[in-house]
């Protein structure tokens, strides 16, 4: 194929994947979620630790983020970005996340998310991802009220 | 060149664009700094806002930063790791970063940084750019006492 043909296939493979993850993670359907991910992944989470190393590591810190959060959950990606080469891609976009409160009410913010990607025996994976609030630096919060 | 050639190649030419922005960043060098990015660059940074799009908004940002330390900085990049194909590519790091006191004793902590680079025009640049502190759900508060 030409090189534009495989980007553009390889796009929308990614798409596909991060379509999948992302209604996966709303769910906090672990197995789904875990599907994504290479067993070397290193992931930056946005929360609790500086990384986790390993797909098994990153399995149990979002096992404890569904206990933190046990009602319904809002996990809606915008501005999604995609690159792609014919092995190897990456992507980033804003999810708009939180909780459902009782009352049907959402209580969200914005994140940043980035991810890398690898094709590995015909299956793209994701060997990286880093997700984020910026912080204030005179208050030391992460600035969860801010929007595109 | 043989696939595996060129991605050595690639991954030799990124470490030293990674190692030039980093010394630049270190020293608050606004030129060589902003030399990295692509002119539509996007930028997840650690402080004050969701996004910056492009290197104008970025560059802002930079200045803006720079006025907020005005002493010696220190920014020391760890566990830096690259994957790159032809012309695309991405890498994560983690970076020792604070300022250096009156007294010379250090005031640092470390943050997560993810790149992900394109080459245009046979030059790598970076187009998308993360960095962040993970913060706890808790307090609310930036995490920036964590160590690998």
């Amino acid at each position: 194929m030409a090189t534009a043909t495989i980007e553009r296939t390889a796009e929308a493979e990614i798409r596909s994947l991060i379509d999948d993850w992302a209604e996966a993670a709303g769910a906090f359907d672990l197995e789904r979620i875990m599907a994504a991910y290479a067993p070397d992944v290193l992931a930056y989470d946005a929360i609790a630790e500086l990384q986790f190393k390993g797909a098994e590591a990153y399995r149990e810190h979002w096992q404890a983020c569904a206990a933190m959060c046990p009602g319904p959950m809002v996990f809606e990606v915008h501005d999604l970005a995609i690159e792609a080469g014919d092995d190897i891609a990456f992507g980033h976009y804003l999810v708009r996340c939180g909780m459902v409160r009782d009352d049907g009410t959402e209580d969200t913010g914005y994140m940043r998310a980035t991810f890398c990607c690898r094709k590995r025996a015909g299956r793209w994976q994701i060997v990286h991802e880093h997700f984020s609030a910026p912080f204030d630096p005179e208050s030391g919060k992460a600035l969860l009220r801010l929007a595109p």
